[in-house]
């Protein structure tokens, strides 16, 4: 029997069976970056979370809605909506129009996002492109009463809200010490005078004279807080209450507890039925930062050129490092963790290889539906990839016994077990062969070739010494002589 | 001296020295795909094309901002503004929300310009992301009089914008002629009685109750014309008079007409300096049409899976192909050409690679500055690639006569050559080196290796013959005996 999926959710605090409000559909909404530079380690994690959430519930029959948004407007520098949008100021610095610095990175998120196999989004909406959405969200809390107007600017108005509901339940903060004095301290940030109370959030900011990023609304020429594009993209693409939202935990609080009352305040009920959030990567057991100078984007670790790195890192091997953690466990990034996978993620590679190449026998000597079984098991407990992978290396393991003649499976049960271990790793973990192959096997082809002319010169058998340095050439492959001995590169 | 550039103008109908407006800036806007479908052989065209303009003005220095749209709203199956939205269309068949079916295949047109290697645009604005900028012009055409509203919906006036300005100067037509008659037929069209004249076109339309794309206006809850996004978001990212528009010649009569007239209307002035258009490729002599079978994709001709294909067809050699023609020409497709070109790359690369590995001499026996000048003669001649191309045919003859000792260049010359036709050939032309290559490269490589062992087999040295079979297998290729000799397989 199939196992129930079930996932964690934050709201509840405890593991819930999943069941949609509409099956088979499930709508999945998951915070995007803010595109205002190269996406980094801290990128990786969520996204390949939420891929192999929705590539499982795919696998599962699900017909899943994945919404992920790009953020390229309203995300100010500070959190208490001070300080300058983080794309208007790259923008500034690197003279471009805002939306070149928008176009740049997001080109180079999905880069990234392709070489770790993460699937795109089914729909990827953008702040800038929902901009009548989020004024008519911000018209409707206005008139409910939860929102105000202040110098062109409107606020989301916490203390008129908690009258009628909770603020705070997500992330378990208490709304009368927010509102107290939790932003005293903020009282000194540029436009914080506008606010009723320190601890309101903006829905709409007036824009200064020399913002170029500005649209007309009923209040003034200006642009959307961050906040409200998620809660006005997530109910136009999946309508007002959806299945699962994920993030970073970093998100809780107060990025998604104002979603929650922003949509609550909007429509009169709780957005989401299951809150997911990924826990976070430190480095060095340290907190990524550029102030700490171990700020890694994601290109740097796959090709090395980070002055923490000692190497570079393949796409395959980061996403088998994030999938060897829980989700929800603290992860700790470090050379010594990331040589440890990548070693391990080659044997764990070769060993489905070998796995998948097994002839069967007339006898089983093993049962393969508990192993099969407990795939499941793990991804169903709030999808357990490290379980999961655990299962895959002792399957490995029988597989390698096969291989040696000391265990064996019929045609039948082998074709289910390689069926299962090739959707579990490719279609599920989405691993995938990594491209660096076909160059590798040139190396060691040349060098089988240079190793045999070496021998031939040691017979004084010019001909075929000869012989071999001319095909390379005429295949493009220049061999260099020198006293240390051969080398090649493609001429 | 290098050439000035000149580039043939659509709107005066000759060659013209190209002056950008505000020099090093260039701003050139061309019409994006609307994405209901695969992109085709006929996105090669205008996208290649406009790419390699890009291309050269910065490498001439300018500092070029390219904005290529997206159409994913407003463009009806039928020019004369009826039918359904091509979006919605597709999205009813699929049973999808359009905004999936826009995101698909957004991602699989960039996936096809990325294999056709060209460069992203600087910015690519999405219609639908920019309602208000496109509702705020027919605002202002409201206010010229050179728009109504009818039943909800909102037309371009052509009668009433004919008295102040010239429509038709573009695309040749006589107005009166469009205003007397020319759409008699369009008149049993839906929606066609709401419109004051048949040749006036739709700003804004009133979406049906099951339109699920809509946005509320001052007009009617609905979405905007074709037309109007483009006029609206090249305003927005390029001001409202920039250097160069481009676009494909089926595109001159009703959109671009409708551009100028619609940004006319609400600027007062004409937007564009140079009007640029590439012509049409047709297939053995036919317009491209679903009717006629022989609607290639591009992914089709990358791998070959059309019926009208004897092959498949590398990015490169479509790319190859379209820059052997210069863009105002027509281009037949058929599967001949395509092969011709394949041959003619092979040999242009190879020629390349052997140019740049030549070595100098002493002297030189030729000129340099000449050949390297007739290249920028070529490309400043309205972008005359195919000239560009013979001309760098020329340049290898000359390199394989060095290569063989007929001809000469002293290190400076030689170093001069070599640069110049690396910029051309890859950041001008933008061609790669495909990357069949390192696949291509094992083959052979692992043929030699079982030649040498066929040799080892004949001579009876059994233990050569086993150890190059086994070393061959550490690398993961299998080797398979039978009587018809070797073959092998990535095991």
């Amino acid at each position: 029997m199939q196992p129930v999926l079930q996932l964690y959710n934050t709201l509840s605090r405890t593991k819930e069976v999943f069941e949609p409000i509409t099956p088979p559909h499930v709508g999945l909404y998951v915070c995007g970056p803010t595109v205002y530079g190269e996406a980094h380690l801290g990128h990786a994690r969520p996204y390949i979370t939420f891929d192999v959430l929705r590539r499982y519930l795919t696998h599962l029959g699900y017909k899943v809605r994945y919404v992920r948004n790009i953020t390229d407007v309203g995300h100010l520098e500070n959190d208490a909506d001070a300080g300058e949008d983080k794309i208007a100021k790259k923008a500034r610095l690197e003279q471009l129009e805002p939306m070149e610095v928008v176009e740049l990175y997001t080109g180079s998120f999905h880069t990234s996002m392709r070489e770790l196999n993460n699937l795109p989004p089914s729909i990827e909406p953008r702040a800038s492109g929902h901009i009548l959405e989020q004024q008519a969200m911000i018209g409707k809390l206005i008139e409910q009463g939860f929102a105000y107007e202040s110098q062109g600017s409107v606020y989301f108005d916490i203390s008129s809200y908690s009258k009628q509901y909770d603020y705070g339940t997500l992330s378990g903060r208490v709304v009368e010490e927010l509102l107290a004095g939790a932003g005293n301290e903020r009282r000194t940030l540029e436009g914080q005078d506008e606010k009723r109370n320190p601890a309101d959030f903006a829905l709409w900011k007036k824009a200064q004279p020399e913002h170029i990023m500005r649209w007309p609304s009923p209040w003034s020429d200006g642009f959307p807080g961050w906040h409200i594009e998620c809660s006005a993209m997530s109910a136009k693409y999946l309508g007002d209450y959806f299945d699962i939202h994920g993030g970073g935990m970093d998100l809780l609080f107060p990025h998604h507890e104002s979603e929650i009352a922003q949509s609550q305040g909007s429509c009169g009920h709780h957005p989401v039925k299951y809150w997911m959030h990924n826990n976070m990567i430190t480095i060095n057991g340290q907190k990524m930062g550029k102030s700490l100078g171990n700020f890694i984007t994601l290109s740097e670790l796959f090709n090395g050129t980070h002055a923490k790195l000692t190497q570079a890192y393949s796409p395959m091997t980061i996403r088998f490092f994030i999938l060897q953690a829980h989700y929800r466990s603290t992860l700790d990034f470090s050379n010594e963790a990331l040589q440890a996978v990548e070693k391990g993620l080659k044997r764990f590679m070769e060993g489905v290889k070998t796995l998948l190449s097994l002839q069967p026998s007339k006898e089983s000597s093993f049962a393969v539906d508990p192993l099969i079984a407990s795939y499941h098991e793990a991804l169903c407990d709030d999808l357990n990839t490290p379980i999961l992978i655990a299962q895959l290396y002792e399957t490995i393991y029988q597989g390698n016994l096969m291989a040696s003649g000391k265990a064996s499976l019929t045609a039948a049960d082998l074709q289910k077990l390689q069926e299962t271990v090739k959707t579990m790793v490719f279609e599920v973990l989405g691993m995938k062969t990594e491209a660096e192959a076909a160059t590798d096997k040139v190396d060691g082809l040349v060098q089988m070739l240079l190793e045999m002319r070496v021998e031939a010169k040691n017979n004084k058998d010019w001909a075929t010494s000869d012989r071999i340095r001319d095909q390379l050439a005429a295949l493009g492959i220049q061999v260099k002589d020198s006293k240390e001995g051969s080398s090649w590169s493609f001429s």
